[in-house]
């Protein structure tokens, strides 16, 4: 047997915890996968005083440079959130030939592209498979497994804790703080609960997937960020009586010359992959020129749906590197046309010129065919409709 | 640029068709990717004069031997039917040191264990993505991102047309004939459907992904196959007003020491992920040890779809082997405790003594718990539910 593969884990919160009692459990097949066994050697925490680790022989610390400076270090894994100091730490890690795995998407979104050059100059490698939609493969899906295809575009709900609140609102009418109250009881929010109902989070992931997929950030300045803390109650309630759903949706697209990045609610109807993935569900929608359209949905966050995909990288630490090939023409010439839901009493008025009403659904409810890049034209009343326009039916009487 | 990837392929029907035009028109890419050419040198079919090649400079032919002994090849592509002559064919090109790559899924139900141990024997690869599930990655999803996992259970809809009739039967209100004939006249379904409506392509398709799962094939005689040619539509339409919607689906679970295999229609409530994959799409629920469950949704069967497997398979003939690592113990102690719902007059009579009665959902209509290992007792009229007790409810009145 070779030498054992030796682990530091950068953090030992849910994630932390669930990796590290991953490895413990399933280290016979850790063994047989990589003919060596998995050993966690360091745990990097902010208050040692608060954590026991039941093997002794496990440095505990809150010195980073305990953990870097340990002789023999194969694998660093990064298990904590906000951009430094965890970027510094796994700059270091890289520097003296340790591969890298980083379920830190805000990290991660900032700093990819120096990771991943400095990964290349050292020789090692960087996962990310955890960074975006927990337990999902979605990383490695469109690394490894759709080469020859060309992804134009990427639908998804990648915010639990977003999808969570939505759900609640519309299954048991609760109003936006109360479901917020309800996700944070469940511990599926955060004290501050921004970076998750503002979007920052899904557009995190959304910038991650960019690189993987066109080799470039979507303009962050440009993106449309639009959060879920303006949705009534009412309008979920109402929109359900058509057959359609909120969603929080983040999505990407190339254009000419360009990444366009969105994450804002959309309405969802039935016959759409994204209408039935609830609570604290993930799914991402990938249309791609030679397969078609491809969904993919799972546990978009949770200790042992991310330790899965943090254990997984570590068992392709040693693989040749795939990705998609990126192409310098886009491959979308003309600017696709989305459907919209205009919602309001004035709402036509405020349509752009390009817009085209296909039908009035109910009253004061048209569906709107218009021009993709026109997105600033439209405000919050103007919702993105996911499905085809036959989807949508005409009611006579909304209940 | 090194020398050109030299491919046959066998048979010019929709996938072959879709192969070489795909080939074709992405031929930069798939230069770009594998570093040099990928050139169609030849195609085997039935009738010569009934085909015709844009590219003259390929050999169109109705004699294998045309094919076998050509001087330069790498890659054989099985695009027929049946399990002869695609069985010696595709053993006589392993033979001469080509890679194979099929979507012929009777065929490769029955030798996949003969083709691997000659391809392992002669170094080189045989890809089967295109054989379960069209266009959707799900032979690799399984053999090269879930390998840490161990997948304990796997449900899917496998079969297109079987799932685009009963969508219409119930959309459409149409008798099971009726529905058969529109699959027949827009080409979903043969001219004879056996094999589709009664669940045997399924079952070729559970069969592969039994091998790819565990290492071994469910043991074909004690399979349960139950077609969908006996439900009628008026149990449709019930059961639809009860939340519910038929589907054909084939599971596929490990229990101690063999790998039960089932394919009949199952009812499945709203929240679950196969209750909206309609029409033509397939979708494959995956239960892992570590991530929990992750669905992958898409185009089941196809011209192009099928052609996308096919052509990532070309991409990775030269990869690292990769698959999960088989256990010898089950990983699944206690047999898995299955929901059904008992519809008839008598059908409490009829429940085996284990059984338990949760609750009444509607006139003559239980919610039921039983022991997985009871399939036998049960016959059509029992149903099994995908979804949680909870999405059941009890109705006052069906309307």
């Amino acid at each position: 047997m070779k030498e054992a593969l030796h682990v530091a884990l950068l953090g030992y919160g849910t994630v932390g915890k669930g990796v590290y009692e991953t490895i413990k459990q399933h280290q016979g097949r850790l063994q047989k996968l990589l003919g060596k066994e998995v050993k966690v050697v360091a745990v990097l925490v902010k208050n040692i005083s608060k954590h026991k680790l039941s093997d002794r022989s496990v440095i505990l610390t809150d010195q980073y440079k305990d953990i870097i400076n340990i002789q023999k270090l194969d694998v660093v894994i990064d298990a904590i959130v906000g951009i430094e100091p965890a970027y510094s730490f796994l700059q270091q890690a890289i520097n003296r030939g340790c591969h890298v795995i980083t379920a830190n998407k805000e990290m991660f979104a900032h700093h990819s592209k120096d990771l991943h050059a400095l990964a290349k100059e050292k020789g090692v490698t960087v996962g990310f498979e955890a960074t975006v939609a927990g337990g999902i493969p979605i990383i490695q899906t469109l690394k490894r497994l759709l080469n020859a295809n060309k992804v134009q575009k990427i639908e998804g709900i990648l915010n639990g804790t977003s999808n969570f609140i939505l759900t609640k609102m519309r299954e048991e009418k609760l109003l936006f703080t109360d479901a917020l109250s309800l996700a944070q009881d469940l511990g599926y929010a955060e004290a501050d609960p921004t970076n998750d109902i503002d979007g920052h989070d899904a557009f995190f992931k959304a910038v991650i997937l960019s690189e993987v997929l066109f080799g470039e950030q979507p303009d962050w300045g440009k993106a449309v960020r639009v959060g879920i803390s303006t949705i009534k109650s009412e309008d979920i309630a109402y929109f359900q009586s058509l057959g359609l759903r909120f969603k929080h949706v983040a999505s990407l697209q190339r254009t000419n010359k360009t990444v366009v990045c969105t994450v804002r609610p959309v309405l969802v109807s039935e016959a759409h992959p994204l209408y039935q993935v609830e609570d604290v569900q993930n799914a991402i929608n990938i249309e791609a020129d030679i397969v078609g359209n491809i969904s993919l949905q799972g546990p978009g966050a949770g200790m042992f749906p991310t330790a899965s995909a943090i254990i997984e990288d570590i068992i392709h630490i040693d693989d040749k590197e795939y990705g998609p090939c990126f192409e310098e023409e886009s491959s979308i010439s003309e600017s696709a046309e989305q459907l919209w839901i205009a919602y309001g009493e004035n709402a036509l008025l405020g349509l752009p010129e390009s817009a085209e009403v296909i039908k009035k659904i109910a009253d004061y409810t048209w569906l709107v065919k218009g021009d993709s890049n026109d997105n600033a034209k439209f405000d919050i009343r103007y919702y993105q409709l996911l499905g085809n326009a036959d989807s949508v039916k005409a009611v006579e009487k909304v209940h």
